[in-house]
Order: structure tokens, then sequence, then C-alpha cells
């Protein structure tokens, strides 16, 4: 594989394997999809387009996405559900500096206990990610959903 | 291309004659991406966690997939519907012996004959497939459906 | 990469960057994705299979799909909202002359300006694409969508 090529599948399995972390339920392997020093951050197509610097959900390091997972199996609050994405082709923005700039488009469904499916976030993501050695981590994580309904339930990380 | 990529190519092309094949309704082609000796199971998210070992579906043969479709064109009993699938980037468990584990998610919508669509399905699909010579052909699949609802028309393939 | 390699990488990019100039509402971008002289054209699965030659939505130069734009940003009739698309993956059928055959499975989701989401459509596109030479550029763009329930508010181009 010439180096663009190895570059391209690296990313592209490091979504897969993010993808299949939250919809298989192993949360607490999540936050080692980022580097330490990270920012994860959900957000709405129109907060973004409007330059709102702040999210729906917000982190800025790795213990904070800890935290959060810890909290969410403590509190045991929510209807049990799960999710199941689909992440289209990617685009890789720029590489520089052994970070690459990517953008993705995704569907998520949410499957409740009961069995009811639901088409229930679209949106893409914008991220950047070390590149420079394997296994490649999210050094920032920017989901813009499309609709500005934020469901109560946006519990489960995207 | 590297073997590497070579064999995650004729997988992708496999998993997207299988998905087409569907969908364009040439059902009776279906059988053609197993071998003889092949093991086709659909099953439910919480069936599959509780271990528990049968499904929705089962065939143990290409035969009885060929039977399966020799019925569902006899009986004529459905409702007209077809399907459309995304299936999103492939996992490649592990190689050997001639034969590749394969994960992947997937989302079916079901259109009825009214127009009417909707998301039909979602889950992921886990394959163990025949990958020493071309064309590749299914060994076991394993379709695992997010939802327990199972939709008395499920008849198509998955 | 091999040259099969670097064709498709350079249609999944030519998909990849349609998708996202749709998605992201830049659509005075739109036609510059086909050559001069184009076909473009939507219409249902049903007209598709009975061979009607016309479609909801036809176009045959990238002029009328610039007048198209045009027309859609002055009327501005529609209530707002976006598409979300997924694109399956692609198989592409027949490459001749410069002139690859390539068909693919799409998803789109619409998002209404109250945050509504819905799956708007499936279906899947059959294009005939100029490969000679970057830019790959769309010379025939057929949309094959699978419900002939076609909504009034089909405006945005797929």
């Amino acid at each position: 594989m010439t180096d663009e090529a190895a570059l391209r599948r690296g990313i592209e399995d490091l979504f897969a394997a993010y993808v299949e972390c939250i919809d298989e339920g192993r949360l607490e392997e999540w936050p080692d999809f980022f580097v330490e020093e990270c920012r994860y951050r959900i957000t709405s197509r129109a907060d973004h387009e409007a330059g709102l610097p702040h999210g729906v959900v917000y982190a800025a390091s790795r213990g904070m996405l800890l935290d959060r997972i810890t909290a969410l199996r403590q509190a045991n609050l929510l209807e049990p559900h799960h999710y199941r994405h689909i992440v289209g082709p990617i685009r890789i923005r720029s590489v520089a500096n052994g970070v690459a700039e990517v953008a993705a488009n995704f569907f998520a469904a949410r499957i409740m206990h009961d069995g009811g499916t639901s088409l229930f976030a679209t949106g893409r993501t914008l991220d950047r990610i070390a590149v420079a050695r394997a296994p490649y981590r999210f050094i920032e994580r920017l989901v813009i959903l499309d609709s500005h309904k934020i469901d109560t339930l946006l519990v489960i990380p995207l």
C-alpha cells in the first residue's frame, strides 16, 4: 500500500472500531479512542453555523469522557436502549504534522428495549486525528447533529 | 494491490453484489453467494447475547436457501415490497485457513407497494467467508437484528 | 496504488464530495460535478422498470442544472430543510473509453426547520462518469427512487 492508502485504511479502521465499541455497548472502552488531551463536543448544525462555541455535550479531556461513562453506568436512569451507526465514506481534508482532518456523514438508529426502532440522529463529524503512529486516536471530535431537537435520551456517546 | 488490500476489496465486492442481488429482487441468485455446506441464520440481539442457538430464520445448506426462495415465489402471499440496504464499513476480524471472519453494520429500509418507506431493520452481520479463491462465498452468515420485534413480513432474505 | 485502485478512489472521492456539496447546502457548486453535455434524471423504480424514459426531474445540460438552482434560490418557496445522505459501497460495472459505469445505493434523510427528521428517500444511482482525467465528472446521473411517492418537496438535488 502507498502511504496515502495506508493512512486512509488506518482512519477507516479507527472509525469502524469506534462505532462497533459504541453499538456493542462496550462504553468503558470508548475513551480509549481519544488522546489524553482531547476535546469532544456534540452540537447542532444551527449552533455550529451560528459560530456558537458550546454544545449539548462537551468534554475537554479523556478523564471527562471516563467520568461521563461512569456517571451513565451508575445513574442507570435511562430506559435501556442502544444505537446502530452507519458511517458514510470519509473525506480526508488535510494531513499535516501528524494530524489528519477528516469529515464523515453518519446516521444513528436508536433501538429501545421494546424493539421500537427509529432514525435517531443524522449529521456529520469533523475530526482531528493523531496519525503519526498506530493506533490512531481522536484529538478532537466534533459531532454536528442536523437537528436541534436534541432528545433528552442523548446519553450514549456518538 | 497488496494481498491484504486485494482481500478487503474482494470481500467488499462480495457484500456489494450480495446486497444488490437482494435489493434488485433477483432472489433466485441469492443462494449462489453461499458455499454448498453453508449456514444462514437470522436472530435477534437479545437472543444472540443470551446464547440462544436458534433464530427466526435458519438454513443449513444451499439447498435450504433455494427451497426458501422457491416457497416465497410460489406462495406469493406477501404484500409486494422490497428492501434497500446500506452496509457500513466492514471489519475483518481474522483470516486463517482460507476463511475470513467479518463484521459489518447494516440498515435495511422496506418500501411497500404503496410507496411507504420505513427503516425496517438495523443490525450487524457476522460472517465466515471462503476467501481461498475467487469468487468469495459465504460459509456462514449470521444476521443479528437489533430489535426483537421481528416483523411477520420478514420473508425476503437479509 | 494500482490503476484500478486509483480509479476506485477517484470515484469514491467524487461521490463523497458530491454528497457533501448537497448536504452542506452549497447548491451553486452542484452543477460543477457534471460535464457540460450531461444528463440528470430522477425517476422511480416502477417507472424505470417499466422502461419509461421520463422522470420526475430531468436536465440535459449543465446549464439546465444551473437554472434549476437559480430558480430554487429565487423562488424561496420551500420550507427550509436539508438532506443528509449516506451512500453505500460503489459497484463499478464497466470502464471503457474513459467512461466508468457505477451503481450505488443511497439513503437520504430530510431534516426540516423544526428539527423533524425522516428517512426521506432510498434508492440507487446509475452513473456514467468521465474518468479519463481528473477531476472526474458525471456524464449521466440516473437517480432511481424506490418509492413512487415523490414528495412535493423534492427540490434539492439528489
